[in-house]
């Protein structure tokens, strides 16, 4: 067994229930039986004998990897399933693979749910925050086992709750590894300016990353930041263990689907977007630094003193600013396609369920909770007046950096793409007016018109 | 018959061809036919009769709806076909249709060849820009009327040429829309920072692109951009035409592929996908009308007339810095994917049949073919000493005029993106090392180091 498939199973056993296990390598399942000499799992050595251990209607949570392996296990274990019978796919499941399987599976009445677990191995084995999507019957039937095993707000609530049909889960969580991009994007752009446009040392920055945990930005994120940042080379050198690692990004293709997805249903999801980008082109290594030879910088800008504390100050209030319009754009994707696949999310819940377990988890989240409770149809975060007034106060400040950052040649995509979203949003005419007259000109595609309804086409031609 | 069909069909006629047309409804045949009584067109009213009237090995071109009426129309084509006849899908598809189709009919040993036609209407009657893809064998029997038909090019030579197997043709065209796509963003960009941050009339912006179009941005969307400029409504009003305009962005969707493939591929085209999104954002009307009420804009950024003659020229060095990071990135695409689908594309011959006939003609283009032809395995187009001067010369105009708009709170995806591709290229070593140290944190997944070869995992949790 793997380690999320091993510390779910551990966790579940921690809150009273038996547990059974299986794995196709049988010596694996012994070894964590064997490690595990005080704890309720019951070993099965074939997919036959697992299944019929199991009480009725049976709860079975697969943790294999996404994909083919994921249909090669249904397949096995489908001859062995009952009608009523509640399948759990714990993986990290590219939504349409959970809306068929469910489908699929339906038709044999086996209830299929796709969940996402959020929380790494830690939040595996000590609560994750838990995203199941399926029929709502089958939900009802495992929701007692979730609530105990998920993660616990401050409030006490367990973050798990009813996302909606087939892949609606699996789609929540694909979002919330979007939103983790972007956060994680931000945090490096934030560091990289401290670090490159001030000149700060690492544990200067680690000091102001304690600092602003306790403040707005307080999350696992910032919180996992200022710890990292204190740490020392494990390998021999006396360097910061970041100093260390190689500066290229690796990515397990979340990010890209919920961009991918954004796309497809025609939701501006650019911060997201631009994180995966610039994870893409870390990968490039060798040809950024044959190109750092080669492509010419700009004139160094001089940061006084003076203008360094005061710039630290602006670029906490740009990250808060660039987070927010980052969870505007996810929520919109969600919205968007909770209407086109018919999901009813509730937008709401999804942020009271990240607040604990999940690596996105923030106190910034219940500030969502609150907008959605004071107005469900809320259409962007940026219209509840909590969002519209920390914009409104920010603004000025990620302005100064972005701009700065720019002539300056640090890289911000994040932080750019945060603004000019803001300004996009909040732009009542923009020049795609002139994008509409030069496809009517060289396709005839025609365009409206800003005094009366209809599609009109311009005679571009004639007057020649 | 739609128009690109006829047009196409004319376009064939007029080099001394005899063209069998056929369409689903006669009467549009006939309408044809009708119209153009001094034209060699030979009408059939069955599929039957339509293939039995064509020389062999027959060659025929669709000019039908992507997607499903196109595998329609193949399936009723496909009894009266004979093996080595070629088949030529001329629409708009999705290049993977194209990959499953070319696959499917040469077990049957038909010909099928995928081909992007560039230019609009006027462009398939007058002499389209061609890109087809699919067997060379097939491709040679057709050479001789697509050299034709195509735009010929300054120096006389047709854009066209073979472009590779199966689905490249379509994957070429679909990119060579993405970057029409960024063209269009960033000309829309200039043209909002002329009219918002300078306060420019129409009319003086209609000049400053009409001197634009004589030198370096020499192009057909610069060139129709001027005369777009200088139009007046044609529904009675006086304004000039694009201040009738709605601005809300339509889109046929191949922008969004181009974007999603190259997610898919790992490629970082930031430029297009902000261009895609901003069409997004521009289609949410009401929304940014509402949002343009409720949130706070920056102080207004006074510009002096001595600076705004300054801007100008910075604009216009911003906008072909931008558009060479475009055709950076878009390159960069088609090379990743032709190594990812074994396609063997040749960069500078795609640059060469650009240059006529196509939506992104330009003067620009010769100087990639140029690059091309100095180093056929260049990586990247920054790294040929012309795009390195250039980028050199003008990098400081565009970091001044994305600040300015930044500050102005005019929003510039397209030159913000460019430079911070820009900045990002050149960067030997960039925040990554901290997301890395972050994914290795929450998700144990491993990092490589500065010093050594090999992965490592560092053990964050046994020194808490």
């Amino acid at each position: 067994m793997a380690v999320m498939g091993k510390n779910l199973a551990l966790n579940i056993e921690s809150r009273g229930f038996t547990v059974a296990i299986f794995n196709r390598s049988g010596w694996k399942t012994e070894k964590v039986v064997a490690d595990h000499p005080d704890k309720n799992l019951v070993p099965s050595y074939t997919i036959e004998d697992f299944v019929n251990s199991l009480e009725k209607p049976r709860r079975i949570i697969l943790m294999v990897k996404a994909g083919a392996p994921t249909d090669a296990t249904i397949a096995k274990l489908l001859p062995f399933l009952e009608k009523g019978d509640v399948l759990i796919d714990g993986g990290n499941t590219f939504f349409e693979d959970t809306v068929r399987r469910n489908k699929e599976l339906d038709n044999s009445g086996i209830n299929f749910i796709g969940m996402g677990v959020s929380g790494g191995e830690k939040g595996a084995l000590e609560g994750p925050s838990l995203m199941p999507g399926g029929q709502k019957e089958a939900y009802d039937l495992v929701e007692p086992i979730l609530k105990k095993i998920a993660a616990k707000a401050e409030d006490g609530e367990p973050c798990v709750s009813y996302i909606g049909p087939n892949g609606a889960g699996h789609y929540v969580k694909m979002v919330h590894n979007g939103i983790e991009y972007g956060d994680m994007e931000l945090i490096s752009e934030s560091y990289n300016l401290l670090r490159n446009l001030l000149g700060l040392s690492v544990e200067e920055i680690a000091d102001i990353f304690h600092e602003w945990k306790d403040g707005e930005l307080d999350s696992y994120l910032i919180d996992i930041t200022a710890d990292i940042l204190t740490r020392k080379d494990d390998e021999g050198t006396d360097n910061p263990i970041v100093d260390m690692i190689l500066d290229r990004a690796g990515n397990k293709g979340t990010g890209k689907w919920s961009s991918q997805s954004a796309l497809e249903l025609g939701v501006p999801q650019s911060l997201i977007t631009e994180s995966v980008y610039s994870r893409y082109i870390s990968a490039l290594k060798d040809e950024r630094v044959a190109a750092s030879k080669v492509l010419k910088a700009p004139a160094k800008v001089e940061i006084t003193d003076d203008e360094k504390k005061e710039l630290i100050e602006k670029i906490r209030q740009a990250l808060y600013f660039s987070k927010i319009m980052s969870y505007a754009q996810g929520f919109e994707q969600m919205r968007v396609a909770s209407e086109h696949y018919d999901w009813n999310l509730k937008y709401g819940e999804l942020a009271m369920i990240w607040r604990e377990g999940c690596i996105i988890r923030a106190q910034f989240l219940q500030k969502i909770t609150d907008a959605f409770t004071a107005n469900p149809k809320l259409k962007n975060l940026l219209l509840d007046s909590y969002f519209t007034d920390v914009a409104a106060k920010y603004q000025s400040a990620v302005r100064d950096v972005a701009a700065l950052a720019i002539r300056a040649g640090i890289p911000c995509p994040g932080f750019t793409s945060a603004i000019t979203y803001y300004d996009q949003y909040r732009s009542e005419v923009l020049p795609a007016n002139l994008i509409q007259a030069q496809r009517d000109y060289f396709g005839a595609h025609t365009y409206e018109r800003t005094d009366k309804e209809g599609m009109y086409h311009y005679e571009w031609y004639h007057e020649e």
